[in-house]
């Protein structure tokens, strides 16, 4: 399998990039190949000296970079040799089977959607990320892709989602849940009332109902589906309130009980981990036509050699053919969803 | 001053509402009156053998109750005598200067809004809630007695929410932050786009841009604005992680080390004290023409007294005078932003 990453995408490329590359290597099969795109002198400078990488690690150039603030449209049509949008080429042109990037999500999003167009059926593309939560990991899609979602939309995140649930992490029947402002179904706002009929329609699809912000962590569902706003908001939280609380505890520890702190250091950073979004790597951009991972900007090596494992993954499970098989089988229901 | 509570809303009702005035009483001055709303039998029940509660308290005869489930309007049109219905009728017909429940809060809100009627110049009330950060208290507005808002209802969110921060927390030009998916402006819905326009065209407001979710516990502003929907899922999913955090913390301890569980079980309890939302007691309606306050359904005693003592600082601090005054000075403004 041919895999492709941005070389300069996120706040610590491109040596988080390239050490996450090289870490991934003996997870990989003989047969897979990294493609790494960035301005080819960097890469090779970071890889000089580096023993055992063997044929499989090839650069395609890039001399332009998108920053992690630019405007996403305008950047990629100012940039077109940006590491970015070069990646979604490589993807259009067949010349890789994934790519990869904890570059600027908006322009990641713009530029694979673009590029590799969507799986046929889709209307618009989520982006499906995995939380660790106190009941085990959660989907939540969308998370920023589309901030302007139909009830057509939140009903395809549901189909996309629960196939990635159930082929990625292995829940059997995936319960799904729409995020509202109460569980009951009168609670919510029309997108989400009107999502919920369609989904609930869907005798293929295990519709738990309305959830709450606070069951997204005691993990109520398998699946949660909001809008890419809401989404965006979930997930942003939810990172700064874990690493704030812990150091918060880290904090308070140090200066009321210095001696203790040093005990309880390590117990809590192995609590921390279960909760620390960089062991999943890499969320899938549901519904392009093809494997398309987006990393967090604060992506380390781990998150990225995370993310090249999860791409296998995705790739070997097939996901995006059982997501196409499983719209083409309700094309009618889904011209009809079209009008509401 | 006269304060009415519901004697019958929330999960611990009517103990905790009941336990929650006598431990207010010691605070409150000579000329304070409390009068609780319910059934007058099982508050006098309860009431039985307390001393030293004098003749400040009085009871209110109302043998209804709408659950923390019920649909709002329904229920209270069902539910004519119902605590919510009847502590809004107080209002009304001036027999009290302030209302608190722990209620069903659509309920809450709609009886409050339909009985005191908006403050002169307001279009629409929402919740302004008080979060305990680790940079220290900020107001999140609104939190979902608006789940359908117009940019309008945004900026008008920012002024309320502004006078509440520095009248009642002390904070001189309050920081005003939009919760958006991005810090630039160019991030955003179109509600978040046309309501920082109309944010950023009034002087006397001090708007920092856009925050995302993880600026809010960082606090990166003293003021966060965002529509109903999206405030409920930030408020309830933050109670969620933050409790299921600490408990994740506790019962890894007791499996791992229960020893130095004992030693730290003070600590995290100082710790979680800290961030905990009971510390704050209710949420006041910003908006209505009266002081409203809405409490947390989960609200215990400590909860309660606290919510009675906010009351009185909201209505000593005439917010609602000083809101409806920036409003009077911007009719023209306001007429104007109607149509955005």
């Amino acid at each position: 399998m041919r895999i492709a990453l941005d070389a300069m995408g996120g706040d610590f490329a491109p040596d988080a990039i390239i050490d996450g590359v090289i870490d991934a290597q003996q997870h990989l099969d003989a047969d897979d190949q990294v493609i790494l795109v960035g301005p080819t002198q960097t890469i090779q400078a970071r890889l000089a000296g580096r023993t055992g990488l063997g044929e499989r690690i090839s650069i395609v150039e890039a001399p332009e970079v998108i920053g992690m603030d630019e405007p996403p449209v305008e950047s990629l049509r100012a940039k077109p040799k940006s590491s970015i949008a070069v990646l979604a080429k490589l993807a259009k042109q067949g010349q890789t089977d994934a790519v990869i990037s904890a570059g600027n999500t908006g322009a990641c999003v713009a530029a694979f959607q673009m590029r590799m167009r969507n799986l046929p059926g889709v209307n618009r593309p989520g982006i499906g990320v995995v939380v660790p939560t106190f009941g085990g990991p959660v989907v939540i899609c969308d998370v920023g892709a589309n901030i302007a979602c139909k009830p057509i939309n939140l009903y395809q995140y549901a189909i996309m989602a629960s196939v990635y649930s159930s082929r990625l992490l292995g829940k059997t029947n995936p319960k799904i849940g729409l995020l509202s402002i109460g569980q009951e179904d009168t609670k919510g706002n029309e997108l989400i009332r009107k999502a919920r009929v369609l989904i609930k329609s869907d005798p293929d699809l295990n519709l738990y109902g309305n959830v709450e912000g606070r069951d997204i962590f005691k993990a109520v569902v398998d699946v949660v589906i909001c809008d890419g706003f809401v989404g965006n908001v979930v997930l942003k939280l939810s990172e700064g309130l874990v690493d704030g609380l812990f150091n918060a505890i880290k904090d308070e520890l140090m200066r009321e009980e210095p001696q203790l702190a040093l005990t309880f250091k390590p117990i809590v950073k192995r609590i921390y981990q279960k909760y620390d979004y960089n062991e999943y790597g890499g969320a899938p951009l549901l519904g392009v036509n093809g494997t398309a991972l987006i990393c967090h900007g604060a992506s380390q090596a781990r998150t990225i050699r995370n993310a090249i494992l999860a791409a296998k993954r995705y790739h070997q499970q097939r996901i995006n053919a059982v997501i196409a098989d499983y719209l083409q089988a309700r094309a009618q229901r889904m011209s009809d969803a079209q009008t509401n």
